[in-house]
Formats: C-alpha cells, sequence, structure tokens
C-alpha cells in the first residue's frame, strides 16, 4: 500500500462557483472583439512570431537521435534519463480483432502533463491568455497555444528548460482562482492511457506578458477557430472544458439560433436522454466490451507487420502511421535545440460531428467508442471518427456508419468545416478535417446501439470529468460553440 | 482503431430521474420494517441456508487446483480456458516507493462482472430483492449478496453454470428501470484496475423469487449492516451508488440529527469545499503523483521477497497477503464443485471514517489515496485505511495520519463499528473492521494536503461515476447511512 506520499499537490484552493462562472464564459463568448488585440492581427502575429524566430524541424535518422536509444533488451525506444515517454509495443485484445489480437507500436508517457490557461476579466469581459507557441509538428509552426503547455518533465527540470512563465499560477495555492481542473485523454490510437491535467484560473491583478501572449476573448478565439491551423489542440481541450449554462433561449425569435442556446446553456433543456440513461448506455459499453492492454517489447510489433529501418518503423499495409526521428532548433523555446521520436499519420483523419434540432433543442449524435489506448474501454467519439483513405482500396474497412452521410452532405449543411492540428509535440504533421453537419429533417433519429444523441450542456456536464469524450470530440465542441 | 464492433450494450434503455429515485430512497430507509419478513429474521434464515445446503472450503496445494497450471514462461496463475482470471506479478513504479519500485502478485481480471440489485415498490416503500449466496472466501458462508452477482464469464457460459435467476432483468432492454448504473473500483492492493458494473433496477410487476431470496426495504438493510457479517460487500458496493436527496432538515429539533441529514440529502448545504475546489484537489493529486505499473511474469515477484511453495506464495516479512488454492463444494451453485486460487490477508484491517458537524453540516475526512491497483492513480478512500499490525514491530511502517486517534476514541465517538467481509469469491476469511467516529469539538478543521472534508451528498455525487470512491469508502457511506 502506499499510503502517506506526504508532500505535493497542496491544499484544497479557492474555486470557483460553476455556474457563475457559465454565465461569465457565455458572456465572453458573445464578445467577439476586443480592444485590446483584434482577432484578425492574431495570423499576422503568429506569422511574425514565425519570423523573429529561428526554428528548423528535419525528419532524421534514429540513429541520430541524441539521448534516444533502442533498448538492447526488447527494443523499446526510450531516452537516456527514462523520463519524457517511450516507444514502446502494445498487445490488445478485443472483440474487433481477431483471436490473437495485435500488437503496434504505441506511446507510453505515464507522466501527466499541464495544460494551464490564464484568465482575467478585462473591461467586465473574461479575456484567455494564449501564447504563440512553435511546435515542431505543426505544419505552420506557430499556433496559439495554452498559457502554460508543459510535462511534468518540463517543469521538474529534467529537460533543464528555462522557467517557465505563469507556472506558479497553475501550482502554487492562492495565487489565482480554479475555473476549470480535470484530467483529460489524448489520442488513442497512438498513446497508452495519456492524460493531461486540463486548467483554466482566473487572477485579479494584471500580469507582465511580453511579446509572445496574448489576451483574446472567448468570442475572438470562437472565430480564429473558423480558421485551419491557428488554434492548437492544447487549447480546444482547455477551452472545450468550460462550463456552459445560463443563455436564456427563449428570447431568441430565431428557432435555430434558440436550439443552440437551449442545447448548450441549459442544462434542463428537452432531450432524448437524461443523464441516468447515458450513464447506463455508457457504462453497459464498457462492462461488456472487451479491452485487454498490454505492454510487450516494441520488437515483437515486427510480427504483426510492423518494419522497421533506420528512418522509420511502419506497417507492411501502408496504413495507420510511421515513427520517425526529428531534429529541431528552434530559439524561443525553452531548450534550443533537440532530437525526438515522432508519430506521423499516414493519410488524415475526420471527424464530424453530426447535429439535429429534436424537440427545439440542438442534439449532437455521439459514438462510444472503443479504442486500443483507452483508460477505460471506451469513450464518446465524433459520429464519424476516421480516417476515410482507409476505407477505400483492397484490403480496406468497410465504410463506417455516417461516413457517407457526412461526405456527400451539401455545403450548406457544413455548420462547420476547417482543418486542425493535432498535438504538435508528439505528431509530425497530423491534421484533421474536423466538420459539423446539420442532418437533414428525415434523418433517423434512432441511431445503431453504439451511438447517442446528447444536448451540448450534457456533454459539457460531462467534461466536468475526464475520459468521458475523446480529445476530437472535445475540438467539435468548441467548434460547435462557434455556432452560438 | 476498433470502431463499429457493433452488436451488443443495445440502446439507450428507459431510466429513471435521479432526484426523484432519491426520494423514494430515502422513504425507503426510513422504514425500518417490513411485512415480508423482519429484519431479525434474516440471520436465521441465512444460517437456515446454510443447513439446507452442502458446502465445504478446503486450503489444497496448487497442484491439486484442476484446470489451474502456473504457465511454463512466467511462471503466472492461469485457468486452462483463458478466462476468469488469473494471478501475475505486477511492477509498480511509484513516488513513495523506492526507485526501482517493487513487485509483487496481483490478480488480473479484465472482465466486467455485474453486480445487480432487483427494486421494486410494494405497500408504496421501495423493497431490494437479496439474495442468500454461499462465497468460499465467507467466515460464515452465507451472506446477503445482490439479487444477480455474476463474472461475465458467468453468463457467457465458459462456467458452464446453471441459468442465473433475473440476469435477463439487467442485460435485456425494456424490462425493468435503471436507477443505478456505474462502474466501480475493488480492492486496489490486490486487484488491478478491475471493476465491477454495480447496478439497480426496478420492476413494476412481482416476479417469483423462491427460497433463496427476500424483498427487504434499506432500512432494514441498514439495521443489518450493523451486524458483523451479514450484509456483502457486492451488496454494500452498489447499495452505496444510491442518489440521495430530499431530507428536510430544517424540520429536524436535534441538530446532531439536522446535521447528517443535511449533510445526505442537500446537495446545497454548507459546506466546507465545492464540488470545483474538490476536483481540483483531487486532479492535481492525480497529475502530480507518478504510478507507473505493467504487467510481469508473476515469477519474478521472487526477486522482490516473495516465497513459493506447494500450497502458497507469501512474502519472507510475513505481511501482505497469501496466494493460496482453494477447493469447493456447494450443493447451491450454479457449478456444484471447483477449485480456485484465493487471497488471504495475513492481517486484518482497520477502514475508519472520521466524521464532524461543521457550518451545521455532517462532514466526512476523505484522503486522496495512491494504491498499486489503481485505474486512475487515486481514488479517494477512508481517513483511515491500513492495516494495524503492520506498524508495529521490527522493520514496519510509521503509523499513518489519525490511526491512533481512532484507535483511541471513547465509544461513545463510536457512531459505528462492525466487522465486515470483503469479496468472497476472491478473498480467503478477509474481514476488516468498519468504523464511523465522531470528532470531538477541538478536532482540528485543517488537514493535511491529502485529505479533505467532504458532505455525503458530495461523496454519493461523485459516486455517479466511477473510480472517485474506493471500495472501503462505499462501505462505510452506507454505514455511516445507518447514522439517520
Amino acid at each position: 500500500m502506499l499510503t502517506d506520499l506526504g508532500t505535493p499537490a497542496g491544499q484544497v484552493p479557492l474555486a470557483a462557483d460553476r455556474a457563475q462562472t457559465a454565465r461569465r464564459v457565455l458572456k465572453s463568448a458573445r464578445t467577439p472583439e476586443s480592444a485590446l488585440m483584434p482577432a484578425d492581427r492574431v495570423p499576422p502575429w503568429l506569422a511574425e512570431q514565425a519570423r523573429r524566430g529561428e526554428y528548423r524541424v528535419t525528419p532524421v535518422p534514429f540513429a541520430m537521435l541524441r539521448g534516444w536509444d533502442f533498448e538492447e533488451s526488447g527494443g523499446n525506444l526510450r531516452h537516456e534519463s527514462g523520463r519524457f515517454f517511450s516507444v514502446e509495443g502494445l498487445h490488445v485484445l478485443a472483440d474487433a480483432l481477431p483471436a490473437p489480437g495485435w500488437r503496434q507500436p504505441i506511446i507510453v508517457q505515464p507522466e501527466v502533463g499541464l495544460l494551464g490557461i490564464v484568465a482575467r476579466e478585462i473591461d467586465g469581459v473574461l479575456h484567455f491568455l494564449m501564447q504563440a507557441k512553435m511546435e515542431p509538428g505543426n505544419v505552420n509552426a506557430f499556433q496559439l497555444s495554452p498559457t502554460v503547455q508543459a510535462t511534468r518533465s518540463n517543469f521538474t527540470g529534467v529537460h533543464r528548460g528555462r522557467g517557465i512563465p505563469f507556472l506558479d499560477l497553475f501550482l502554487e495555492r492562492g495565487r489565482s482562482r480554479v475555473l476549470v481542473d480535470v484530467l483529460q485523454s489524448e489520442q488513442a490510437d497512438w498513446f497508452l492511457a495519456k492524460r493531461n491535467r486540463n486548467m483554466i484560473v482566473e487572477i485579479d491583478e494584471d500580469v507582465d506578458t511580453g511579446e509572445e501572449f496574448r489576451w483574446l476573448t472567448l468570442g475572438q478565439l470562437l472565430r480564429l477557430l473558423r480558421r485551419d491551423n491557428v488554434v492548437n489542440m492544447d487549447s480546444r481541450s482547455v477551452l472545450a472544458c468550460l462550463p456552459t449554462a445560463g443563455g436564456d433561449p427563449e428570447q431568441d425569435p430565431d428557432p435555430a439560433a434558440a436550439a443552440v442556446l437551449r442545447s448548450f446553456h441549459d442544462p434542463a433543456a428537452p432531450s432524448v436522454n437524461g443523464m441516468t440513461d447515458i450513464h447506463s448506455w455508457l457504462t453497459g459499453i464498457r462492462a461488456l466490451r472487451e479491452l485487454d492492454q498490454r505492454r510487450v517489447p516494441l520488437r515483437e510489433v515486427a510480427e504483426d507487420g510492423w518494419r522497421f529501418s533506420g528512418t522509420e518503423i511502419g506497417h507492411d499495409s501502408g496504413r495507420r502511421f510511421r515513427v520517425i526521428g526529428a531534429d529541431v532548433a528552434a530559439s524561443n523555446r525553452e531548450v534550443g535545440s533537440w532530437t525526438q521520436p515522432m508519430i506521423q499519420p499516414q493519410v488524415p483523419g475526420l471527424m464530424a460531428l453530426i447535429v439535429k434540432r429534436i424537440r427545439g433543442t440542438l442534439h449532437a449524435l455521439v459514438q462510444a467508442r472503443v479504442d486500443v489506448g483507452h483508460l477505460n474501454v471506451a469513450e464518446l467519439a465524433p459520429t464519424v471518427h476516421c480516417r476515410p483513405a482507409d476505407h477505400v482500396g483492397p484490403g480496406s474497412e468497410p465504410f463506417p456508419p455516417y461516413l457517407m452521410d457526412v461526405l456527400t452532405a451539401p455545403r450548406r449543411r457544413l455548420r462547420y468545416d476547417a482543418v486542425q492540428s493535432e498535438e504538435g509535440g508528439r505528431f509530425y504533421h497530423a491534421a484533421n478535417r474536423y466538420a459539423v453537419v446539420e442532418a437533414p429533417d428525415d434523418f433517423p433519429e434512432q441511431p445503431p446501439a453504439d451511438y447517442a444523441w446528447l444536448t451540448f450542456a450534457q456533454l459539457t456536464e460531462l467534461m466536468a470529468h475526464g475520459n468521458y469524450l475523446n480529445v476530437e470530440l472535445r475540438t467539435l465542441v468548441v467548434c460547435a460553440y462557434a455556432l452560438h
């Protein structure tokens, strides 16, 4: 037994009332512009950050990774310090797989990172302090990231990096007020049970932010989310966790607008399923599906079609992903240059959420999805969560439900459609298409067993806890917020 | 990716409104007797069940286990079918352990079992259908168990057992109304991330129950909980998940009684911490503590002081637990006789919850505990969760916080004090002392960092989700319910 470990975590902090926070969040969402920094100036500002610094990302053979080696015994790819992360093998047994299961490479990172946004009320409106940050995997280098984005290794010093600005506001008691603090999952086909701590803390006093940070309202961030590759995955994940409430849909003469407001801001809105229904449905899937995960030596994945070369580990089928090495130089990161393994997907994904007005409330059709790296068997995922190219050609899997509905949806039904990057610290040029598709009136309301209609307030309520919504669905919840 | 697994889990079922269920639960709790079966007749009825059947549990050498073998490679103790469970090695790295961590035997059971209670309103009061069930590990053979207590192997036929009564009410849609449905954890020092599905479903029509089942009110079950070893662990776990609300503390002239009512039944009662505080505190501990678990061959645990003989696997120190073999014969179980490995603790545990009236509301002092088998790093645990004998004598660990407060508490402060059994299907003669201790007025209200004061309504709210309260704390929440 590991009782009484003692030191960290501190005392229970001063937190804000969730309903009150929700009302202030809505006001910020309805503030599409701020005197401090017009939203349209954000992309040029990000480009300027890129010009100010030197940065360069080069795929390199594994032999050129400094401090990283394939272990003698088993062949796991690890850092000599034992920290950061490792690429290992995962043996998965699950209902959908052949009896012996399959083995694949997976990123193992038991450390929980911190994704933290500092908030402050400026002129009566909540603003969020966003950072222009270079991530090696980004197609465009700089995107808007949380105020603090750090692995535990970053801040416990193994990284030997410079001090991380604003970290103390998240880790020290009494420096700020907690608005959001929850562990959320990351990509489950590449990570084994990875979670990050998603935090928003509020301060009352102004702070010196410097050139790499800007205060933006939620309304501005929602506008920027309509563009490709501006708001990074970590920011989307944290913002998705903001509580919602306090809208007044009865005041809105437009039924479509009222349906959105009601869905996001009224937990008691008419809904297809009550929360007890929803919990029971998900519990049933988690209880009856089989998902047995076992870490195995990386070398063993060769027996399931993975090929090792000096420059990559990829699958014979040409599908899935590749593990590669990268050499990164960046003048404005804590550490000026480094090398690391990265995951590169072979083809882009499509993450689409079908929404429909039912009983006057906008509902989202979500699936309970079982994925190889899940901590808790199943999480709620977008209606369509796949890589379309994997479903054509010889040896491909059949089309998943609703993929054709999304691919053939007329443009006017695409309420949101943009390309967004996945985490640029581990994934190289991983960008997915994210879409919110409004279903036609005759769209069937009775879904297959693994799918259910939820309101956005119900999704938001679940996000007060970890491992209910996967990271792709969290992104789509924020994107849908922009429907207001 | 494991999308579209297809079949089970069914459609979203008809569930009951949580607040309304809570009011009906309170009414049942306030019904201390029922015409159907007086509470005092339950222990003789359990004894009668024992006399009616033949049963016998005999510790046997591992070589006499039928169908169970230590694998050639690695030495894991497994069933030839590959089902049920296995005893494997677990290598744990955590903050509190020496740098290389430690290895210990652990039960691995990826299957989620079902613990289900059928409820029905009789004469306007909710009754719960309890089963007299023999479990091989129980000191007294028969205890009150849920209506259905089954592993997935039981009901998918590997066990080749007889049909399980009432199972269809839980697994088939439309047969019942869901009141509770949540995955909860089990003992984390013996199980790796084990969860069971805790369910309560309500039916409207009478059913034929037979000799092994009885309808009891919650009030009767709370009275029976005051006795040693009558209500089994699975029953306690399921009953703990019942929602609470709807009490009217303002009507109660006794401040102590009002404080209990307010704590259980008023989510908005004055409390030391708000829910956002509580989430942030637990998230901080889960994020900052290290817990890295890796399944290793059972044979490897020998390197950390575990000794293998023909009859047991035990630790050199004489502490912790032993793995043994058992031969079981029972005329009234689905399978008449079988053999299986079991875990036998070396000494009994003490699970104690310190409670105190603060701001007119009864608060419970809980710890966020990191344990070897946890799925999610830390769960809330009783104030004291230990085996006292492990903290005396040479080489013992220091006394954990609050142990001395509990051991020296005068009898009048022991609001609850009984011996209860842990799960009798895996654990042999595992019985712990459970106590609810009322703190004196001068008891310090500022706890160490890993401890916090919660109201019972807050604990109940968390139990709508899995992996927040460990099984020992869930037992104590039900025991404290009996303070009404």
